[in-house]
């Protein structure tokens, strides 16, 4: 008995990361069709485009999914009403605190998974009536916290009794086994489905992460309070630069702006924002979203048969 | 069969971090007498204080122990020279490439196994003829890297034929266990080995490893390209607003020198450098080593039986 299988309804207790610009009903349709939850990233994006995509993705699966509201967004509001109206699956949040929406939500039968990178937040959730909570280590993509996995993981796991989905450095079946010997019940990848053949992010941009080493992906903006994770290049080294002389933050926030649609529309990997977690050098080649999934589960089967005391 | 434990001579394969001004004889002939390995760290000493520390040791116990020479270290040379006269069973290294020293030292029947933060370097390690690599994710204490365990472990473990050990967020037997499923074949921990009985650090300094919670283990310096990680308090404070206004790299150098010292030997706290990894909030009580390391053991043992696929 699984428990995130139960309350969301999939398959395999594999979560796609909602990552904004780039989780479209493309990918997402393809991941809830091969057993995991697909998740549609709202991100900055208008009511109207976001009612399009769950519409479209009802076409392409009668699966499970899920949508990401930005709290940040300000659409945000719109978003989590349609998100009632439409009855989604899952709700996942990210960048604050979705209490305000947690009723209205949960009176639809809608799952709230927040996504959190403290211990302190994970508690708040619980106590606010979340149904699990994504705990995201700092080796993840896009915005990050500071607490890696490893030892995020436990803590959250100890201090809640709701489940825990890992999400941040789990690149293949040894990462979902680490992951669910620290007490996750779940995982949640983002990097690894920029390869799916589903996901319609720049080609550009997936040759990026493909040609990634194991030091590429670099955060930007730990001196503003809001550190993001993207593969190196002349905007990475350009932000970094601009704060470690003491930039002013509107200057900073100037650089950053539109700089993700760049990487993920336009293929801009040299100006623009190619967010990407750090598995992103464990990544070799573009695969489809079944092929993804299957590989995470053929590959925990067999680690999971791994003898621990060898001494 | 376990590589480590065969190669270094210990029963369980779990080494006690080199924490500079703090792993001497008391801290690491009482790991090494619990089974695992203890690692004197030389820092910055002087060639008297290693070779009286190596003495008091071996008056303490008959098992392999090892030394951690700092390659930046004014005294790397003589305590290179030490290490291959005395023949201490293992030597780790930090802060470089120990690849000039390897020859003496295997001449010597002494295993070698630097510690190291990326692929490339793991790679040169082995090529030098290293026995082993520590690869150390950045969720570590004191001079750290940038790729977490979580990610690092795999892709190390992927390009190299000898083993690896896993340090960096290893708090419980939950970690060891994760570790080993990354593909490492031991562990190396450091901070939880700051609460153990017999280590000689200051009171001041334990205390803030057990009052620390999941945020509190902060990491300074990482606009100088040599970051370090430590509990916050008014000199990590002080030091990244210094950092975040752009400060001379002299200046910041100038607040870092001797804080470690003083936290350690003066039980200065506040404006000291209290060394940490992101496990101080997993922390909460004084145990002997044989403690310690017993509940990595059994912990492990427990873990090991679970059920990874119950869907």
């Amino acid at each position: 008995m699984n428990r995130v299988c139960d309350i969301v309804g999939i398959k395999y207790p594999i979560f796609q990361g909602a990552m904004a610009w780039i989780a479209d009903h493309s990918l997402v349709a393809a991941v809830s069709n091969a057993g995991g939850l697909g998740i549609i990233a709202a991100g900055n994006a208008p009511v109207e485009w976001v009612e399009a995509e769950i519409k479209k993705c009802r076409q392409k699966t009668d699966k499970p999914f899920g949508v990401n509201v930005m709290l940040l967004s300000p659409y945000a509001n719109e978003v989590a009403e349609l998100i009632a109206k439409e009855q989604v699956a899952v709700v996942t949040t990210g960048a604050g605190n979705p209490s305000k929406y947690m009723e209205l939500w949960q009176s639809q039968g809608i799952k709230v998974v927040p996504v959190v990178a403290s211990v302190a937040l994970a508690k708040r959730m619980e106590k606010y009536g979340a149904d699990a909570v994504i705990a995201e280590g700092t080796e993840a993509g896009g915005h990050i916290g500071e607490v890696s996995t490893m030892v995020l993981i436990p803590q959250v796991v100890d201090a809640l009794n709701i489940p825990v989905i890992a999400a941040g450095g789990i690149g293949d079946g040894r990462g979902f086994a680490a992951s669910l010997m620290l007490g996750a019940e779940a995982v949640q990848v983002g990097t690894r489905f920029l390869l799916a053949k589903e996901c319609t992010v720049h080609q550009n941009y997936k040759d990026k992460i493909i040609t990634a080493s194991d030091l590429d992906a670099v955060a930007t903006g730990r001196s503003t309070g809001h550190p993001v994770r993207g593969i190196r290049n002349k905007m990475t080294r350009e932000f970094l630069k601009l704060e470690k002389e003491g930039t002013p933050l509107e200057e900073l926030e100037q650089l950053g702006s539109g700089a993700l649609r760049a990487a993920v529309k336009d293929g801009d990997v040299i100006n623009g924002s190619v967010m990407s977690g750090q598995i992103a050098g464990m990544l070799t080649k573009e695969q489809t979203a079944q092929e993804i999934i299957n590989d995470y589960i053929t590959e925990l089967a067999t680690i999971s048969k791994k003898e621990l005391i060898n001494f």
